[in-house]
């Protein structure tokens, strides 16, 4: 039971206490983003950026179900990505360095309809600049290589 | 309130439901690992794999009060390592590919006062079939790699 309740604090207090910064392509950053759970890691090599992938609650639900083609309505899925760095004490380690930005994606069929039924925002360092490209339609280019998987690169993993 | 509610369920219904593998060094499973939130992310280029390092809740209220020197009592520290694997669609992009291993330190300076405060368990594949290696002395040799920072190689992202 007090685990639940630190757990509910956890969720529900912090947001209210920041500052929210403006918003991305019309989309709000997402308050309880810090507190999301994990589908997902990347790197890459082309970059140099670690990522880690996480979802809302919608999100996790689908993904553990396998219910993602397509994802449901009300999905956000995250992108936390920092660029690399090596770890002092064990080098063989890339580890995240600054952070780059953080991104989101908003599945509304309805309200993105021209963009695959995904809103796209990103919000760059730690200043969370907000990024305003002509409703992400940029962003939108770029994830049609991911056509057949509804338009998301990330496959959730797996854990037994 | 709905929302609150299928949280809650995702978060305390499946561990009644799975089985539960045999304990690694004396250490059970933590029955909510794949709820947690995320700490870190790290790519290793000598045995190419891929991490995410999740915190049970006392870890995560630690690492946002900054308070990790040393981490509390209670404190779980969770490793999800997998294989390196390119992505299909995206080949710069190194995602994961199979379930390398689980791993986990438990704080508790009193019964693990020989191994720097910590416990170490890991299970090893989609079986996870526990590792029991001498109470996890041998974790314990390369983590003095870490003894500044508590044993801990893992340093808690900072997101704004």
């Amino acid at each position: 039971m007090r685990t639940a309740v630190i757990l509910m604090l956890t969720i529900f207090l912090p947001p209210a206490l920041e500052a929210a910064p403006p918003p991305s392509n019309g989309i709000p950053l997402p308050a309880t983003y810090k507190h999301w759970q994990v589908l997902g890691v990347s790197h890459r090599d082309d970059n140099r950026s670690l990522r880690a992938i996480v979802g809302n609650t919608t999100a996790m639900i689908a993904a553990r179900k396998g219910d993602t083609d397509p994802w449901p309505d009300g999905t956000i899925l995250g992108k936390l990505v920092w660029k690399d760095s090596r770890h002092p004490f064990w080098q063989p380690a890339i580890v995240p360095g600054a952070l780059s930005h953080i991104e989101f994606m908003v599945k509304d069929r309805k309200r993105f309809k021209e963009t695959g039924g995904w809103g796209f925002a990103r919000w760059v360092g730690d200043k969370l600049e907000p990024l305003n490209n002509d409703g992400g339609k940029p962003c939108f280019e770029c994830h049609k290589a991911a056509a057949k998987t509804d338009f998301v690169f990330t496959r959730p993993v797996r854990l037994p």
